[in-house]
């Protein structure tokens, strides 16, 4: 390491010159400056600075995921990187209570100067959602129309060129896909694990016929609902069957992909395993954080602007709620719950299979 | 205040014999103990005494506020409660953090010991559900019949009673409708009001109609959009529509209440009506610390146990998702901000009005 | 309000342009880009935006706390730009979660390169200080000497001038002494409050002689400490000795002002009282929640460097450790629970007291 | 797994009777009830529920650690436990929160009936203290001497049994002194290392030495303060240096476990390495929690009772103060930092090491 040439002042490392001369309140311009304006300001720009940290994770980890081989070590940076994205997702989160001080009379101050802005112009955070791995087509259809028509040209062109590219979500699916140790010499994994689920659903139906807490109807609904499970889990083996519920958007991932998560899942507890398994994790949780501000962020709108018009001309809130869920990247990591089976009915795995994945 | 006279020893004083003797695994008794077992129970424990204290908080503010006249030391008093209140949530949120670290394996562990045991058999949180104000016509569907099959004849009976007895909801409804100053001699408020609203309505109006950035579909939902808002302005000022649409479910709270309710929220600078709106807004709070929780508890059953049945034989997380929203138990207050014009529009009050305001 | 003449774009509304392009990792200057030092500078930039609200709240308080009558709905607006100011300070004390996410082996990659910058050099942390009361006589040595040695002229002559200026403690403690109602005709309040007092210290020693669950040693060593806070309550009435204290630094605010705010602390529940009530605990709180900050801000500093030197130079963690606790604002506040007196002792207000304090 | 015989009740599973049976307020007794006396003793039985819980925990770590062999997905587990104890202390930490909504004015209204209970006779928090490690030669003076002197004879000898066994500290250390790879063949890593420090140490001494933003005071100061750091990695290496350091207190753990935990900091991104390395920092976490809660808690009793005594007649601040940094039970690990040197300069293992320690 070079010594510094020259000492470093913290201003002027920080620029701060430019930093704190970016807060122009748009009310100041057209009259009476409205006290709140600034927060309104400064809590965005805070936003904007953090997905900009953002990105700079996303764009160091898609590389290392898409080499034809991850070691180890590289998955431990993975997931230091990944849970940095969650704690700046709390402070996301956290943010939300600063902004909610304004009232909905504070904000009726200064609405109008910024009409047709909207946070939806927030290149960075489609940046992230697409980087991620959010096609246009996983969009709702409000969203499909307006995510790129208020934008301007260089901003659209931009986002629709990253479209183009493999994201976070492609990276992974295919590093799942390279995933050895599924067949290995006379132990064919998931015949075992089908006779183990068959049992299990046999179980679940005997437990739910003998129940008579149950009302008929319930029954009857709950047999159906298993009857369901069983079919989803048919077709997981099924590769026919599979690409069907994919066309109908029921996965997203490949099968060979989703198996293996699968099975990262059921024996997360190998040490060979536990690198990807947390990766797997974090993926799920940087969706849950994402819905959890998603979510937060609707509710304050709505306590804001009630069912007004939001400043970019949509119908603010309903657009929102209607995201919350939707807009997950990871939905088949987190559906993988649906297919786990207790422990004790876990197919042993043999010896020689344990020594190679531990190599 | 009286010496005591016999000194207290902090094991007895908390009752630690009972509290810490409380804690027996199903899992044991039929064989091997579930490690995290130990945790489900305690987790849930843990919610029952914060229940317990939110309803202790509940039940000393129910009589004050039902008085008929309540002054404004016992506002703040009911105050400093309803924030108590706020963070016992913030705490009921923060144990679903714990509860997440036991995984979905460890759970199926001890799942089917359980049965039909559920999170919907906590006797305090129907109660408090209940003294806030959810009747049981306010409930989806699903909900309405299932909140007291699985009870025992006791408990069901307590319940039921407790439904016919007067709750917050109706206590601050009456409150509210009590509340003075709306007309004041020659001071009629409303008219004066509807007036703002009309222009601040035409103003929006205007913009829709002048925004080249939309469409001609989204101008048309928008303007669609703002005649819906107005025709819930004027069944605002009109006792008929008013009652209709409460009959259709849209409002749940009088016609005189909810204008209490927006004068208030309207002139909350008011120092007379500092204390008041706070209550106000304490109340929706409890709503969205409730909403927030069921959020959060909804996808963790949903991360532990997918699509499978939940320990009460219900399909666990659908009928929780959609109560997430549902039970809320102010939502009028919530909805107001509808009904908020900028405060530049906002009509100035007589200085007699404010004098007798301040008495 | 005027309608806005020229389109409002969110990228530009918030100056993107330069707020994402102020980030500039003095190692790839130097060579090799350090991954985290992106981390480092942003953590920093958000931290000054905050820092810019918090002195745009303060300079919005300072006016209005300062004119010669104070009217409630003021105290309000003051009351909720405060709570602001702790939800931001909550984000401050989130974002060292973010920071901690680097490593110390991962700082250790860039530290030498900011050398001989430092967080001391934030003008608008010190410009906080200054503004809420911190004189430069209340610095520990270390600190005294240090807080301008470190900045250029322009800084330090900027800062030096903020001295001079009254702060928001100095508002404070005037709005305090111009409060009324102590003396009211007959009624001499703290003659009362005295009585009182002394009853209660006459109780408390008596516990403590008729402890037989005591040592000797112990007796002795609380009976010691229940004579000084005897005779600090003695120093509260009695000018001069008050005034000798404040000289010795165990005091900063007059007796006047402490004698308002502990007589604010005693009959909070008067609705006249609840504003004022609700400032000096906003205040307590501000000091509460820097604290809160310095202490994780050192422990993590510790963390990241253990007992190196700091990028400044300075002997990092020893000395934030030291201001930690020093650099309280409003220290008297927090210290008036001392002569706070068990409710069933304090003194009723006579009627035309409290019908005056409510006007 | 079996079937439940005999169908579950969630308020018989959970014991509500004893439970929510277990709060009989002194007031009460002696008199008129004291409203928040509920929410002190809801507060603290929570607390006792989740010290339950950690000790759980505790209990099923220590035999897993105190294992002559403890192999990698054991690690794993570990690591969850104390992933969860971190989450609890969490909620112990955002409990102190409900608690202050309790004013002082409210505390004094049944303080005296509580006396001499104290929070210092919660045994199981002094259990969790003494498993984790923390021994009475490390308790302050004050702490040392009341530690037991307010238990009853069972408590206390149940208490002192305890410190006998083994604890937590003790199998870490032991587990650490097992580890191998520190000397393989001809690479003697410890040698290797010492010529990077004494690397590292001539450039700092450099860098403060052409320092001319520091004055000659401060040179004299950071000079001697490295020659320290100097000393302390000399003995680091030196067995009877280090046993005097031990003796003065200086360190607790052996030299041989302290080299353990060193390498594994500095060579964390080693597959092999990571789940030791979350281990390790793992402890340090808990202790950093409980840090967090004794420093809040201490602050929160100071506002609540200014400098009174406390209800166990111990002048309860002050004690509180000393204990907040005192009781680290794993100081030696979070002093490793000051040991840490820069990637960079860190030696390269060869790759027969690397393998070794992959197996």
């Amino acid at each position: 390491m070079q010594k510094n040439t020259k000492p470093c002042y913290y201003p002027e490392y920080l620029q701060l010159n430019k930093l704190l001369d970016a807060q122009h309140p748009e009310s100041t311009k057209y009259g009476a400056e409205a006290h709140d304006e600034t927060l309104f300001i400064i809590v965005h720009q805070a936003y904007e600075l953090w997905f900009k940290q953002v990105l700079h994770e996303i764009h160091s980890i898609l590389p290392v995921l898409s080499q034809s081989h991850v070691d180890e070590s590289n998955i431990s940076t993975v997931n230091l990187r990944l849970e940095r994205i969650h704690r700046i997702q709390d402070v996301l989160v956290d943010q939300i209570d600063i902004l909610e001080t304004m009232t909905p009379l504070d904000f009726l101050d200064f609405r109008d100067y910024l009409i047709p802005a909207s946070g939806f112009q927030s290149i960075q955070f489609k940046e992230i959602e697409i980087l991620l791995g959010l096609k246009s087509e996983y969009r709702i259809n409000f969203d499909k129309k307006s995510f790129y028509s208020r934008l301007n040209e260089k901003d659209r062109n931009y986002l629709m060129d990253l479209e183009e590219k493999p994201s976070l979500f492609d990276a992974v699916e295919k590093w799942l896909e390279r995933m050895p140790f599924l067949e290995f010499g006379d132990f064919k994994f998931w015949n075992i694990f089908k006779d183990a689920v068959e049992t299990m659903l046999a179980h679940d139906e005997k437990v739910l016929k003998d129940a008579d807490y149950l009302s008929d109807a319930e029954k009857t609904f709950q047999l159906n609902d298993l009857e369901n499970t069983h079919a989803t889990f048919d077709a997981l083996f099924d590769k026919e069957k599979y690409d069907e519920l994919k066309t109908q958007g029921r996965f997203r991932m490949s099968q060979e992909a989703t198996l293996s998560a699968l099975f990262i899942n059921l024996y997360r507890e190998q040490p060979m395993l536990n690198g990807p398994f947390r990766l797997l994790q974090s993926l799920v949780e940087i969706d849950e954080k994402f819905t959890t501000w998603r979510y937060r962020h609707t509710t304050m709108v709505l306590r804001m602007i009630g069912s007004k018009i939001g400043t970019g001309g949509s119908a603010g809130h309903d657009y929102l709620r209607q995201t919350t869920q939707n807009n997950r990247f990871f939905r088949d990591l987190f559906n993988l719950t649906t297919f786990l089976i207790p422990r004790s009915a876990l197919p042993k795995l043999p010896d020689e299979v344990i020594k190679a994945m531990n190599f």
